[in-house]
């Protein structure tokens, strides 16, 4: 089985110095995730946590919002690696009777784009018609921007991997208060999201409408769309967001918040739910 | 069109002090990518170098290997958005004659496993049986260190985005003696290198035998297998690889460097291009 570190031999220059040594490294396998049996897609990840992996990556795609929908989970018993055992890399998500599962469009990863270009505007329209709660999303809670401020130190000491390896993104979810909630790593940043998603699916959490979700580097469209998909009315990133995750967390009235660094931030949606903000956000 | 930025109105917050002010984000939208009319994949990316971008996908996909299998590339002109213009997100790359089109099973996203597990070795083998030239790669280019720890800061100095952004990938292809050759930036660390990649073939440069290959972040395994698929000797990662992107670098016979910071460095395999590392690398 795969597992979250692995050691290798490596040659160290340091200032002309050459010396050899093990070296911890993140693991990173192939995870194929099965829906009722078919192969739905394959992601690069880092062992750990692959049920929640699975069952966020669907949370993100719409199959699943409820505990409920999902019957059971499991490594593929077959999936025997060059020796004869099992790699668990392969995870089939059973569906319970009557969720529907997802179409081969999915599959393809590819949309159909006949009637109009694609676009961001499309883009922003299928995560709406995807969702699984009405959009935007509802007001609340209050966030007090110090508390924001001291999450990423927060984050940083509570990564177990990183420290060894340097080679980790990490994603939090914290409660309004600053409390860590959960706190997951993976060589993927979506895969981060997507393990703390399905956590929450699993814990019979979502939609989680009173937490909200911190990410260790950007913010781009995919991990906005994560949080909308899980019902997260704020997401706060370390460094900068892109326009189309601006556009997105807008539409899907999310606050956004990028560059948190000390006690300083830039807001880029939603200013409303941060506490001594509003007036500015109404005047925005 | 998409823009490699684009402004928006921001709330910044700096110890206390609350203004509104325009922030300059990084460009994102979809580009679907299609191979002889049919939809293949698509990809958020920041606009810009479209056409190379989707040549290197395909070239990391074993699709395209030279530029006389490419025989013309355009964006689809029936992709219209909301307002009637074309979006310039929708390109057909069409393959010259007796170029086999990519299967189904690449647009799926997904490869059988039902002989074996899904494992990192899997992984391994589909680089060797995808590559369109003989591994391991051959030996040379001589790469003195000292070149290599003048590169970040050369890479750095070339963004011409991400000091405005903050928000970029980037990836820079050198030669031997440390020379810039091409810099391209993208959201997406991977889009970055498909544009370096997309651009060499499009210039007849594919294989990449005498280059490097210099990426602004980590090294995971689908960064090492697009180089390997493009033929470079030497990746540079400012950051940490995986254990998988060791694996294949070591299988592919190629040059990777990982945490590339001032005057130091860690070598995890290829050392024998390194000037000066050779013995340390027989050692190894």
């Amino acid at each position: 089985m795969g597992r979250v570190t692995e050691r290798r031999r490596v040659i160290r220059v340091r200032d002309g110095v050459i010396d050899t040594r093990a070296d911890t490294l993140v693991g990173e396998e192939p995870l194929e995730i099965r829906v009722n049996g078919r192969p739905l897609a394959i992601t690069m990840r880092t062992p750990g946590d692959d049920f929640a992996l699975a069952c966020g990556f669907l949370v993100s795609e719409g199959v699943l919002a409820e505990r409920d929908e999902l019957a059971r989970i499991a490594y593929c018993a077959g999936a025997t690696g060059p020796e004869g055992g099992n790699t668990y890399n392969v995870v089939d998500v059973r569906l319970a009777d009557g969720v529907p599962p997802p179409d081969a469009s999915l599959a393809r990863q590819v949309y159909t784009t006949s009637s109009c270009g694609l676009c961001g505007k499309a883009s922003l329209d299928s995560v709406r018609t995807t969702a699984r709660w009405p959009l935007p999303l509802p007001a609340g809670p209050a966030i007090d921007p110090a508390v924001l401020a001291e999450l990423p130190g927060r984050l940083r000491a509570a990564q177990r991997v990183f420290d060894r390896t340097g080679g980790l993104h990490a994603a939090a979810l914290c409660a309004a208060d600053g409390t860590l909630l959960d706190v997951r790593e993976d060589v993927g940043r979506h895969n981060a999201v997507d393990k703390i998603v399905g956590h929450a699916l699993q814990a019979g959490a979502l939609p989680l409408r009173d937490a909200l979700l911190l990410v260790s580097g950007r913010a781009s469209f995919e991990l906005v769309q994560k949080a909308v998909m899980a019902g997260i009315p704020a997401l706060a990133a370390v460094s900068a967001p892109s326009s189309l995750a601006v556009d997105l967390a807008a539409e899907a009235g999310m606050t956004l918040v990028g560059f948190l660094r000390g006690t300083s931030m830039n807001v880029y949606s939603g200013a409303e739910r941060l506490v001594g903000l509003a007036d500015t956000a109404r005047e925005h």
